[in-house]
């Protein structure tokens, strides 16, 4: 591929234009908004391609059917919306066992029966590689969704959870023993919680702007600046990374499903986060500021660099 | 696999089974229909794999993404439902052309502008195996989605247009030059046409049932019945053949994105007849009649035996 994964999104986009005035949102978020009857629809969907997003080998069934809702209500989540109805287009190679089928199917009916959602159609294609893709309604009160545009300068950023277990997990998952942060960081990667009522809270405090953090930190954040036509100052130090993972991980290791997000300032900050800590025990790390341009790094001895170079890995651009 | 698709799907539902009220029409007809709001909201998902539904040196981009759009277009219109917006997952291959990605998008654009609904969102991938997998939102009168299981004895069972052609289509693409006809039945390969404004007039004359025909006439057919718990006579003579296709392919060639529908009684059948002529130029033929049980095919000479065996070519399962 001779583009980036942003750069052909943006091709497609430019030959997709055109979208009637009920298109509220269209391509380019976490996931669409559009007006239907008297309120509005959010629409997103996500795949999980194996041998990219998943071994059969190192995963159950039933974790993947789990996984792939779940990346999916993440999305929703990100638009402080609710997830209603899942669709599933499975793409199955000829010796896919039916038991394993069903299992993966249950494992995706335990991710709807978790968020109150329901899995209501699908199809099934033959094919060589296996794949799932996922589809997902979610419902928001009008003007209300969260887009990534809104950040503004002197807002504050603030991160959900923790960064980097998923990417610990997916490295650790071949080990035979773990110790419990090692457990957990499986489990991270395993079945991500999307955040839900997580996003909810943030939205009653007056968040300007999210995302979830899909595909690292570091790409995501620069999504989310890009769209709001703003730049970031990071505090390495403050960034919460998973005990089981290395400050590379949290930076651009993705498949956290954590939220980023800006507050407009400290005493929304502080709101949200008592209110997150008391109401879902998830915790709120402010990592640092919104300004015009730029993103920047700010390491503990006080200097000042590019965000981009720290990281050890790149972010998930599924096409580089 | 040891199932067949539609007993793969039959385990998958009976594991997702227990949806809420608001699910109207859950997994198993042509689309989902849910309460969304004030109103109703249809809900579809198809894939279109290479290798399995298209080969990259048989068509253009352009086609193909015309295609993936216009196979979901159909099955809302099989719900007597109005498309409104549009999502796609793309798995591409990581030698795939952004030229070739954005002529796909083209195509999208083309259809969804022939059909007033908009692509809103999308999921990029790598994998091996290219693969467009689109996500239809379509809005209903409430109440007004015709589903695959209200034929009842005694309705006269119909279908749009002509069969075969798609069939004949794919069988003559490698040709060099074609008749009239043949070219004709390319077309309905590459852009097959889904009957939206058609299916409103169905509905307009007290449709009990309808299916589109993505699987061959035989294949959907039994779909149909086996949901309304009813059987079906077809007079063999009377299905409409494309001009460039076998009996076969007409029976059993699948793609043909025709309604086959149930109405009433004859005199439905002539008014729709003479509404979707003067409307759309589209034919309506009455090939049969719907009885207590049993999938029988009379033939010109009056001998009555079983449909299935009638076809040379036996419907589409992609895991048979």
């Amino acid at each position: 591929m001779d583009l980036s994964e942003d750069q052909l999104i943006e091709a497609i986009r430019r030959v997709l234009s055109g979208a009637g005035p009920e298109v509220i949102v269209g391509p380019g978020d976490d996931a669409a908004v559009v007006r239907s009857g008297a309120g509005e629809l959010v629409l997103t969907t996500d795949a999980l391609v194996e041998g990219v997003h998943f071994r059969t080998e190192l995963t159950t069934p039933r974790d993947l059917g789990y996984k792939a809702v779940a990346v999916n209500v993440s999305d929703v989540a990100a638009m402080a919306a609710s997830p209603r109805f899942a669709l599933c287009s499975l793409t199955l190679p000829p010796a896919t066992e039916a038991s394993w089928v069903v299992e993966l199917a249950g494992g995706m009916r335990e991710c709807c029966d978790e968020f109150a959602l329901s899995l209501v159609g699908g199809n099934l294609s033959r094919g060589d590689e296996l794949s799932i893709v996922v589809t997902l309604t979610g419902e928001v009160v009008p003007g209300r969704a969260v887009r990534r545009d809104g950040a503004r300068a002197g807002d504050r950023l603030v991160v959900t959870g923790s960064l980097g277990g998923s990417a610990a997990g997916l490295r650790l998952a071949s080990q035979r023993s773990w110790s419990d942060a090692e457990r957990d960081a499986l489990k991270r990667y395993m079945r991500p919680i999307p955040r839900v009522g997580e996003a909810g809270v943030l939205a009653g405090h007056g968040v300007t702007s999210m995302i979830d953090v899909s595909d690292g930190l570091a790409l995501d954040l620069s999504r989310l600046c890009e769209a709001s036509g703003v730049g970031a100052r990071v505090e390495i130090a403050s960034i919460p990374v998973h005990p089981a993972a290395t400050p590379a991980e949290a930076l651009g290791g993705g498949e956290d499903y954590e939220l980023l997000a800006t507050l407009p300032d400290l005493y929304a900050v502080e709101e949200a986060r008592s209110e997150l800590r008391d109401g879902f025990g998830v915790s709120l790390s402010d990592i640092g500021g919104i300004i015009d341009e730029g993103l920047l790094a700010v390491h503990e001895d006080g200097t000042e660099g590019p965000l981009i170079a720290e990281g050890a890995m790149e972010g998930w651009d599924h096409f580089r």
